[in-house]
C-alpha cells in the first residue's frame, strides 16, 4: 500500500512548517525506488541510509515515494533480513528526535522486499506500481533502479527493466544507477556499454563514481570559478610545478581477493576516482557550472589532450602478504604468483597548451602508512627573498583539495597564505580559523587558509540526491567512461607481465615506494630490491644489454626494442651535434610508417638539448594523400615529433604530393621541386642522416620490389607504385640515400624475423629486396634490429 | 741594473732545492712588468702584491724579471711613494721567513719608478729595457703592461706602447692588461675596442674581470666536466627550476659617486661579473678545458641564444642616502635627482634548447643586509615521498657556487646530498667534512657536500699568473665584451628614465627588495611605495588606464603602448576561444612590419592557454623576398611568435612569394594558389580576425595610395607595388579584409600622431588613404591606438 506522505507531512508540520500547506497543490508525482540487490553489503552499509536521507530531504517537497528491495531470494526468507537493514537507518543531527521517529516509521511503511529474478518478476513489479498509483490517485513521476549487483549482471537486469518495468506514463522518467566496475579495459567497457545501450538511453544511465559525491571533489569546479581572478594568472604551466592526486589507504584487500586480483589498484581507484579528479582540475571551466553537456565536453577534451602512457610512466608495488592471501582465497598452490599491483604511481602529461609539461602524478595504494586522499597543486617557487629566505613568500605555494582522513581528519580546501585568500561564496562552506598545530601535506596548518563544509555529508547521500534531481554531471557518462578506459588501457597492457615491487606494508615501507620524476618518466627513488621468489622471471641482466655486430654490409646494433630506440635517438643526436658544430646545420631525412613512431616520441620527449633550431627535416618518402590525411607520413611526423619541438618552419620540408587538389600528378613537377629544394639546401645533396625502415617484402623508402623507381639511378626523387594502398608514392631514390653521410635502418618486431633471416643470407638484389640496394658510397650504414626481429 | 735572479736562487737553494741547478740552462728570457698608474689605489691594494706573488712563484722557473711603476709625476716625487707601497708586499704562509726576506729584498732591487707621460717616456723605457738586456746578456721574453689608469686614457696609453715601447726582439711578446670599465654601452665599447684595435692585436689584450680570477668561478667549468656523469642527465630545462646569480654588498658607494653615478649597478657588476658567471654555467662544455678559442665560441653562443631583455625583465632600487651623496660629491643642488640604480634584479631567459624556459635571475646591490656572492642552480622537486615528506630526498636540490663571505665565509662549491657526491679530481681542492651548524642559501650546511680550495688565493694573484702564462680564457675577449654589451644595452636604454625603488639600506630593507617571477617578467613582491619627492614624475594613475571611444567608422581602444598590446592580445585570444568553441577552428590573418612584433611577443610569452593547435595563421601581406630573408614578414612572424608556440605545420599559411628561384612572378600563379588555399580552408573566406597596421602614408596591408591593387575589388589576393623597397608585395585585398569577422588596426608611436589626426578628419578615400577602405561589411572594426599616436 502507498501512504499519502503529503498528508502525513501536513499533519506533522502544521505547527512548525513554513508554507508546507502549499505542498499538496504542487504534488510532483510518485517516485518508486528499487534497489536491485537491496539486501547486499553496499545496500546495507550506504544505500538505504542514503535513500532515507533522500526521503528526509524530499518528503516535504511534493513527491510521494515507495521503496523496494529486489533480490534473488523469495520474500519469506529475505523480508526479515531486509527489515533488519532498513531499521538501522538514522536521521542527521538536525532532525528533532520525535520527527525522526515518525519519519522513520513512515519510511518503513513505504518500503518492501520483492523477489526480482525472472522477467516476470519485473513485469509484476511494474504492474504493482501502476496499480497502486491508480488506487491512490497519484501520477507516476519516475522509477529509480539502483543496481547493487555484480557487474556481469548489469546487462541482464537492464534488459529486464527495459522490457518489463519501464514506466508507462508519458512523462515519467526511468533512471538506472550502476556502480563500478564498468569493464576492466576499453574493450570490455565498450561491450558493456553496448549491451546497456540496447536497453537504456544514455540519459537513463547513472554510473556512480562515489568520489564525485565527495564534498571536496564536487567543490573543485566551483572553487575554480569562485577564485577565478586569483587562479587565472597562475593556473597554467608557467606557474604550476606539478599536480599530485593521491589516495593512500592502510587497509589490505583480504576477503576481496577474488574481485581485486582481477583488477588491481589502477583499475580499482586510479582509472576512475583519481582520473575524475584530474579532469576536474585540468578541464576548461564551463561557462555554466550546471551545464552537464559542456562539462562533459570539456572533460572529454582533457582526455584527448593527455599524452599516451608508456610503461616508463608508471611504477607498481604489491604488499608482501598479498601472495599468501591470493593463494588462500583463490585456492592456489604456493607456486601461484599474482602480479596484481596494490600500489601504483603514474606520471601523466597533457599536450594542452595551458598545462604542457606539467607533471601530473596519480598515486594510490593499499597497506600504506596512513589513510588520506588529496589533490595538490604545487606552484613554482617564483619569489626570491633578498634578505630572509625563510619568510612566508619563499615557502612552498600550494592548493590542497583534501578529501578527508589523514592528519586533518576533515574534508577541506587549503590555500597557502602566500597565494591568496579564497572566497567563501557559497553558503555551505566556512573558513576554519582555529587549527591545531599539525602538518598538512608538508606544511603547518597555520600556513593555510582552510575552507571546510559547514555540514559534512556522505558521498552516497549526496549522489542519491543528485540522481533524484537528475543532476547528471556528477555521474560518468558513457563517453567519459570510454575516454578514460581509452587512456588507461594501453598502459595496463604494457604493464601486464611486469613485476610489482614488494613492500612490507604500513610504516615499514619507509622510502621504498618513494618515486622520482625523470623527465617524462617515473621511477622508484631507491634501488630495486630483489623481489621475486626464485621461480619468478628468467631474464638475466645480460639479456637487456645492447649488443653490436655486423649485418650484411653494415654495422648492426641490437637490443630490446625500447633500448634500441633510445640508442638510435642518441646516435641521431650525436650526428646532429657533430654536424651543427661543423657546419651550423643538420639535414635529417625521416621515413614514414609505424616503426619510427617510437623513435619520434623518444626524440620529442627525451632529447632536450637536441639542436632542433639548426635541423632541417626532410622526408624519405610520402604517400600521395593530402598532408592533413592521417595516412600521410608527414602528418604522423608532425603529430609525434614536430609539434613537440621547435624546428623553424622554413627548415621543414614536406614532399609536396598535393598541388591544388591534385595528388602526385607528373605535370605538377613536384618531384623536380623537391629535388631542387634538396640541391638548394643540402651540401652536395648529401643528407647527414637518413632513417629508413624495411617492409616485409624488403621495400625501403617507397621503393618496392620490381618497381621502376627502384632501378632509377638518376635523380634524387621519384614517383613510385606501392602494391598496397595508397598505391602512389613519392620517394627518395637509392641514389639520394646512398649519398648520405649516415644511413640507419630500423627494424622492430617478431614479424620481421623471417625477413631479417632472409636478408642475412641473400646477396644484393635491389630489384628483389630494394633494401639491399642501400650501400652508402661514402657514408656509413647501421642496422638497428631489435631482439624480436633478430632472434624471433 | 738587472740582478741575475737565477744565480741568486742557486745560492739560496743549494742546500734544499730540488734540481734547481738545472734552471740556468733553461733560462726562458727576461720579462719586463710595467704597471702604468703604478702608484694608484688598485696597484697599492692588489697589484704589487699580485706581482710579488708571481715573482715568488716563478723566480725559480727560468725567467728573469724587472718591474716598473709608471706614473705622471717626476721620479723624485713618486719614487719614495712607490717604495712605500712595494715594501708592504708579503709572502704567503708556506714561504719560510728567511727565504721571504731575501726574495723581498731582490724584488725591491728589481723594481723602479719611471715617469711615463709623453711618447718619449715610453720610447726611453723601451731603450732602457733593451740596453739592460744587452748588458746582462739576456734575451727578452716579453713585456707586460698593466694599465691601472682611468678608462679614458686606455687608447692613448695603448698607442704610446704600440708606437714607442713594443719589444723589438722577434719572439718577445707584448701583453697589455686593462681593467673595467670597458665602455658603458655597446656603442662606447665598440669605439674603445676600435681605438685599442689600432694599437694592439687581440692576443695582446688582457681585459680583466676579476670575478674570473675567483677560485670558485674558475672552478665552474672544471666542476661541470669532472661531474659530467651526474650533471648530464639533470643539467637541462627538465630538471633545473631556476638559476640565481647573486652579489650582495653591504657597502655604499660614498666617495666613488663621480664614477658610480655614471654607471650604476648593472654596468658596474651585472654586465660583467654576473654575466660571466652566467656564461660559465650555461655554455656548452668545451672538449678541452684549455682551448680558449672553443670556450670563447661557446660563450658567444650563450649570448646569441639569450632572449632580448625588455624593461619588464628588470627591477631597480636605490639606497636612500644615495641622493644626498650625489648632491654632495657632484656638487648639485637639492633639486638634482639621480636615477642611477644601486640595486637591480634582472630575469633572463635563453632560447637554447637545453635551458629554454629556465629563469635566470641576476641580482646585485649595495647597502644590503649581508655581503655574499654565489650562483645557485636550483633543481626541480622531482621526488614524491609517499610516507615522510620531510626526508632528505624531498628537500630542495641545489648546487651552490659560493664565491665567498656570507655565512660560510670561505669560497666553496656545495652540492646537496640528495643530488650526488661530487668528485674531488683536482689536487687543489678538498672536501670539507666538519662544518658549523649554519644555513647556506636556505639549507643547513650539513645538507651539503662541500668542496673548498686547499689554499685560498686572491683573484688578482690568480689572474696575474694567468697573464704571465698567457692563459687567455680567464680574460674578456673583444667579441665576448661586445656580445655582453649587445645583450645589456637595450635593457639599459629601456630603463633610462625609470625611477628606482628607494630602500633604506641594511637589514631595514626587510622584504622591500624581494622579487617575484611572473612568467617571463619580474616584479617586486611588495606593493610599490611612494618613492619620489614631489618634483619627480607627473603621471597620475589615471593616465595609465585604457580608454574606449570611437574613431572613424569603428570602435577605438587607447592606452599606453604596453597596455594597449596586452589588451589587443587578450581580445585576439577571446576571439580565438569563441571561434574554436563554435567551429573548432580559428583563422587569424596577421600583418608584417615592426608594429605587431610587440603583439607577437606578448602572445608568445603570456598567452599560455591560447588555442594554437586549432589556429590557422594567414598572412595579410608579404614582401617579395625569400621567406628566409630577415625582411620577410613571415620570417619575423616565425621568429617572434611561431617558433614559441605549437601551431601545427599544416595550419601555417605563408604567402608563396617564392616559387623556385623566382619571386612574385605572375606566371607562377602564387596569387591564385593563396586565394585557393583561403577558399579551401576558410569558411566563406571570412577570417575570424584580421590584424592590420597603417603606414605614415595611410597604407594598410600592402595596399598603397594610388596603387592599382588598392582599387581591386575582385579576388582576395593581389600583387602590389610599394613606393619603398622591396617594391614588389603580395597582399590581401580590401575585399578579403572586409569579409572578416573582426578587423583590428594597431597604431603605435608618436610618429603616427599626424596621420591619426589627419585620418580623424578625412573621409573614406581608399585611393588616397587605403586604410579608410577598411569597412568590414558584416564584421566589426576596432582601432587600437596608443596614447603617443593619439595625443602626440
Amino acid at each position: 500500500m502507498f501512504v499519502s506522505v503529503v498528508l502525513l507531512v501536513l499533519m506533522l508540520c502544521a505547527h512548525g512548517g513554513r508554507g508546507e500547506d502549499d505542498v499538496k497543490k504542487q504534488s510532483r508525482g510518485h517516485v518508486s525506488v528499487v534497489i536491485v540487490g537491496g539486501t547486499g553489503d553496499l545496500a546495507r552499509k550506504y544505500l538505504w541510509q542514503g535513500f532515507f536521507q533522500l526521503y528526509l530531504n524530499h518528503v516535504s517537497m511534493g513527491n510521494t515515494f515507495s521503496f523496494y528491495a529486489g533480490g534473488q531470494s523469495p520474500p519469506d526468507k529475505a523480508t526479515p533480513i531486509f527489515f533488519d537493514i532498513v531499521k538501522a537507518v538514522s536521521c542527521t543531527k538536525d532532525v528533532p528526535e520525535q520527527r525522526c521517529a515518525v519519519l522513520k516509521e513512515q519510511f518503513l511503511r513505504l518500503a518492501q522486499y520483492r523477489q526480482l529474478k525472472t522477467p516476470e518478476d519485473y513485469q509484476d513489479l511494474s504492474k504493482h506500481i501502476e496499480r497502486q498509483a491508480q488506487e491512490e490517485g497519484l501520477t507516476e513521476a519516475g522509477r529509480l533502479f539502483y543496481l547493487s549487483v555484480p557487474a556481469f549482471a548489469y546487462a541482464d537486469v537492464a534488459n529486464k527493466i527495459h522490457t518489463g518495468c519501464r514506466p508507462a506514463a508519458g512523462g515519467a522518467w526511468l533512471r538506472v544507477v550502476l556502480e563500478k566496475p564498468f569493464g576492466h579495459d576499453l574493450r570490455s567497457a565498450q561491450v558493456l556499454a553496448a549491451q546497456l545501450g540496447n536497453s537504456l538511453q544514455e540519459e537513463e544511465m547513472y554510473r556512480i563514481d562515489h568520489y564525485l559525491g565527495k564534498q571536496v571533489v564536487s567543490k573543485i569546479l566551483p572553487f575554480r570559478v569562485e577564485n577565478r581572478k586569483f587562479l587565472d594568472p597562475i593556473w597554467n604551466k608557467q606557474h604550476i610545478e606539478r599536480i599530485e592526486i593521491v589516495m593512500k589507504e592502510t587497509l589490505d584487500v583480504k576477503g576481496r581477493i577474488p574481485f581485486y586480483d582481477q583488477y588491481g589498484v589502477i583499475r580499482d581507484v586510479i582509472q576512475n576516482h583519481l582520473t575524475e579528479v584530474l579532469t576536474l582540475l585540468m578541464m576548461k571551466l564551463p561557462a555554466n557550472l550546471s551545464d552537464s553537456e559542456e562539462i562533459l565536453q570539456n572533460k572529454l577534451h582533457v582526455f584527448s589532450s593527455l599524452l599516451p602512457l608508456g610503461k616508463n610512466q608508471a611504477v607498481m608495488g604489491q604488499y608482501q602478504a598479498y601472495q599468501a592471501e591470493v593463494q588462500q582465497e583463490l585456492n592456489k598452490t604456493k607456486d601461484h604468483v599474482s602480479l596484481t599491483p596494490t600500489f601504483a604511481a603514474v606520471l601523466a602529461h597533457t599536450e594542452a597548451a595551458q598545462y604542457e609539461g606539467v607533471p601530473v602524478l596519480l598515486l594510490a595504494g593499499k597497506m600504506l602508512d596512513q589513510r588520506v586522499g588529496y589533490a595538490r597543486v604545487l606552484f613554482k617557487n617564483d619569489v626570491f627573498c633578498v634578505q630572509d629566505q625563510h619568510n612566508l613568500h619563499c615557502k612552498p605555494k600550494q592548493i590542497i583539495f583534501y578529501f578527508g582522513h589523514g592528519n586533518l581528519q576533515y574534508p577541506a580546501v587549503l590555500v597557502t597564505k602566500n597565494l591568496f585568500k579564497p572566497s567563501v561564496m557559497e553558503g555551505k562552506w566556512k573558513e576554519v580559523t582555529e587549527q591545531a598545530d599539525i602538518l598538512v601535506v608538508g606544511l603547518p596548518a597555520s600556513h593555510y587558509y582552510i575552507l571546510t563544509p559547514k555540514v559534512q555529508q556522505e558521498a552516497y547521500a549526496e549522489l542519491i540526491s543528485h540522481i533524484f534531481t537528475g543532476h547528471k554531471n556528477t555521474f560518468i557518462s558513457t563517453e567519459n567512461l570510454l575516454a578514460s578506459w581509452g587512456f588507461w588501457t594501453p598502459l595496463l597492457q604494457s604493464l601486464a607481465g611486469s613485476f610489482p615491487r614488494i613492500y612490507p606494508g604500513g610504516a615499514d615501507n619507509g622510502d621504498l615506494l618513494d618515486v622520482c620524476l625523470k623527465g617524462k618518466e617515473i621511477g622508484f627513488t631507491s634501488e630495486a630490491v630483489i623481489i621475486s621468489p626464485d621461480h619468478i622471471g628468467g631474464a638475466s641482466a645480460a639479456s637487456f644489454q645492447t649488443m653490436q655486430g655486423k649485418f650484411r654490409n653494415g654495422t648492426m646494433v641490437s637490443a630490446w626494442a625500447e633500448e634500441l630506440v633510445e640508442c638510435l635517438a642518441a646516435d641521431i643526436q650525436e650526428a646532429a651535434e657533430a654536424a651543427v658544430l661543423q657546419g651550423g646545420v643538420f639535414h635529417l631525412a625521416l621515413s614514414g610508417g609505424a616503426t619510427p613512431i617510437a623513435l619520434f616520441q623518444r626524440l620529442a620527449l627525451h632529447h632536450f638539448s637536441f639542436p632542433w633550431r639548426n635541423t632541417h627535416i626532410w622526408m624519405v618518402d610520402e604517400r600521395c594523400v593530402p598532408l592533413s590525411d592521417s595516412e600521410s607520413n608527414f602528418f604522423n611526423l608532425q603529430r609525434h615529433l614536430l609539434q613537440h619541438v621547435h624546428v623553424p618552419y622554413l627548415n621543414i620540408h614536406p614532399m609536396l604530393v598535393q598541388v591544388g587538389q591534385r595528388l602526385c600528378v607528373e605535370d605538377d613537377h613536384a618531384v623536380q621541386m623537391y629535388q631542387e629544394e634538396i640541391t638548394n639546401h643540402v651540401n652536395a645533396s648529401s643528407f647527414h642522416f637518413v632513417l629508413l625502415g624495411v617492409g616485409h617484402d624488403g621495400h625501403t623508402a617507397s621503393l618496392f620490389p620490381g618497381g621502376d623507381a627502384t632501378d632509377s639511378q638518376e635523380g634524387l626523387v621519384v614517383l613510385s607504385e606501392s602494391p598496397v594502398k595508397p598505391h602512389r608514392r613519392m620517394s627518395l631514390t637509392l641514389g639520394a640515400i646512398n649519398r648520405a653521410q649516415k644511413v640507419a635502418v630500423l627494424v622492430l618486431g617478431k614479424s620481421k624475423h623471417e625477413l631479417i633471416t632472409q636478408l642475412s643470407r641473400s646477396k644484393d638484389r635491389p630489384d628483389k629486396w630494394p633494401v639491399t640496394g642501400v650501400r652508402p658510397s661514402e657514408g656509413s650504414l647501421v642496422w638497428y634490429i631489435d631482439y624480436d626481429a633478430l632472434l624471433g
